[in-house]
């Protein structure tokens, strides 16, 4: 149900207790739904996914009337695109969620397990995050993708769409909490904000009084900017996606082309993807010239320091922007480096900490890159767009987190939980 | 080296330049400690007990001066005790730091590790945290503890301690680095912060520019409570200890009088003691009369509800906030209540998340209030004083975290790493 303003504000009901109230209601279902059995949630998962193929005409007239808004308020093709359901997108949808119930549930199981002298035998066991806060764009498929993720991890989920998909992610949420309540499930396990005003994110990242415990924004540099720098609860995400190859001395000249141009050229718009080429200075054969030549014929702006611009005239420089920017275009920086050490302090200085990858036949260098960067991914001889939950085989994910903390890199359903430490006694007490 | 405000005032230099200054030298000083040897990290904590043992007078001097101080402003007893070094305290601090030598490296296990179907071999490896900021009060002892807990798990540490315990702990700061520096480390790896001025705190809970990676608290309850509230990197911490231990209609008598005697008695100050009992009131025999007996024999104040109090005429009665309230101390607050869901219902609304126990010998009972209370430890048959990394066998605690992100529970050297992934290919690249 979607409220209007005026609505909410019936009863001198601000949009601060409307917010309030979503996440106690949130906090309260989360309770329950954290020892769900596997069955039970894989059942929601699998109802939701059936009413999203059930309701395909009504989701499309949602997304018709917000498509009609988008293109009277004169939105770029791209963003109309990224806002269009179709029947393969709704499809798309439905299986995602199927696939989200065939994943291990990990809500229980146990992490580690040893038994001390004294006899008590202690268990580390997964349990859920609680309340996941999910702030998101035009993409209104998110709406399922992270509900999924949320409810098969044993999270309630709360819900910020994008303004301009408020019709379409108001039928999916009802499509998926009609599943999940089939299914026996509370349905306030998922509420969708049921309000356009911007003060409902704000107050989402205050954590609603506790009742939040993690913040996912999946959108724009300017949303998770917003989200990193204003929230006081934690959050998973990345800000940029700079991520670097470097080609070492000891590369192989033909799998290094291979590797540049999948790494940048794949997806230019994913995270994963290749912004920064760094190629070793000592290289006994040349492998600049090769290399820019491969990206230049693939139709790729090369941007590179005075060396690589020596290389051709269709070389533009780079400044020092570039070597801080994601261009998630067809745009690369190429920089010549002294070594290893020269990639590494490169990295150290402009990257954003998310995937690295290093190309080369010897084996000690490789290990020296792979020990030291720290990013949350740092490859060896593969493609940076490899960068992905499901390519790790962890399955879906609801996004990449570049911090330090609790989870990194992929950010899947292993990854919205938490754990408890579970001790069993006969009666120990412990000594003075 | 201990700077007075008005020279750091010189040249114009604040309090700000200082901390960001002491930020940028730790976030230098943890890129090289991440991935240092296991052996130099635990030389430097040899070299930094046999330092401390050296340099006893030393430390005792600095020691009577902070003491002076603190008996002229009228410090109460306890206060002093926390603050005085003698000779078997200063002993206990290196032997400590041995101890922390012995420890297992956390940094660079390879925490699981699976190949792909298209031959990219995944390692998921622990790293260090990063810089970790730690805001204590009296307690000197904290400065080596937390310290060799942080260089062994390959963190930097910024160190603010108590203002009462300043001169000692800038002293043993010198112990502890002299020996850092004698095994090779950098001296920036720890640093204790130069001044008295408590805007230090602030600047160190907004994260010097994104140089702190996590703040540990460890002092009383509004020292926590500053600490969570204006934070804006994550915190491991505790506010409350409200620990419960449920007796149900199962449990065997002659053990669970054991039991509470200990969990509530052992040592009443440490956040492991119980706070709250709770009774079956379901119970064929009654448990209450022979449990109450046993508290106040033992000389604990007992606070009872209704039927507690009908027991003896020692009960006194409790109010709502002794249900909410940590003692620390021969206090106890017991209730009966209806079986395992009145006592889970209970702890849902009262308890902090801290430990709580259940003694049963119905082994379903106590698996169902093993599963569903969400406690950072929860226990069967046994004392509560066990909530310890000592006791769980994770070796020495920074403190005990009650929050769901990253590390909950004790908090030891593998809880302050984070981990990468490490992806090892031969050429792959990601197919359309």
């Amino acid at each position: 149900m979607i409220l209007e303003k005026s609505e909410m504000a019936h009863d001198g009901e601000t949009i601060a207790d409307v917010m309030l109230d979503i996440g106690r209601r949130a906090r309260s279902a989360a309770r329950d739904l954290a020892t769900a059995p596997t069955e039970q949630k894989n059942e929601a998962l699998l109802a939701a996914a059936r009413n999203l193929y059930d309701h395909l005409p009504i989701i499309r007239d949602a997304n018709q009337a917000d498509l009609t808004l988008a293109r009277e308020s004169g939105m770029a093709p791209a963003y109309i695109d990224r806002l269009t359901l179709d029947k393969a997108r709704v499809n798309a949808m439905g299986r995602s969620l199927e696939e989200i119930a065939q994943l291990e549930d990990p809500v229980g199981a146990i992490m580690a397990s040893w038994t001390r002298p004294n006899g008590l035998k202690i268990d580390r066991v997964r349990t859920p995050l609680g309340v996941v806060g999910i702030i998101y764009e035009s993409r209104p498929n998110v709406t399922s993708d992270a509900a999924g993720l949320c409810i098969k991890s044993g999270n309630a989920a709360i819900l910020r769409c994008g303004s301009d998909s408020f019709a379409t992610c108001h039928v999916i949420l009802d499509c998926l909490r009609k599943g999940f309540t089939e299914a026996g499930l509370a349905p306030d396990v998922i509420t969708l904000v049921p309000t356009k005003d911007r003060d409902a994110v704000g107050l989402m990242l205050g954590g609603l009084s506790g009742a939040i415990d993690v913040i996912v924004p999946r959108g724009g540099r300017s949303l998770v900017e917003r989200v990193q720098s204003e929230a006081r609860v934690p959050v998973f995400a990345h800000l940029d996606g700079v991520c670097h190859v470097y080609v070492d001395r000891g590369a192989d000249l033909e799998e290094a082309v291979s590797i540049i141009l999948n790494a940048k050229l794949r997806r230019t718009g994913i995270c994963g993807a290749a912004e920064t080429i760094l190629i070793d200075k000592n290289a006994e054969a040349d492998l600049a010239t090769p290399i820019v030549e491969a990206l230049l014929d693939a139709g790729c702006e090369v941007r590179g320091d005075n060396a690589v611009q020596a290389i051709s005239a269709a070389v533009l420089p780079a400044t020092e922007t570039d070597w801080r920017t994601e261009y998630l275009d067809a745009i690369v920086s190429v920089k010549m480096v002294d070594g290893v050490d020269g990639a590494m302090a490169h990295i150290g200085r402009y990257g954003s900490g998310h995937t690295e990858a290093i190309l080369t036949e010897c084996y000690g260098t490789a290990e020296l890159f792979l020990k030291k960067v720290d990013s949350a991914i740092v490859m060896h001889n593969a493609s940076t767009q490899f960068a992905d939950g499901g390519e790790f085989g962890m399955g879906a994910e609801i996004g990449i987190a570049t911090g330090r903390m609790h989870a990194r890199g992929p950010v899947g359903v292993e990854q919205l939980t938490s754990f408890k430490y579970v001790v069993r006694g006969a009666g120990q007490i412990r000594p003075k």
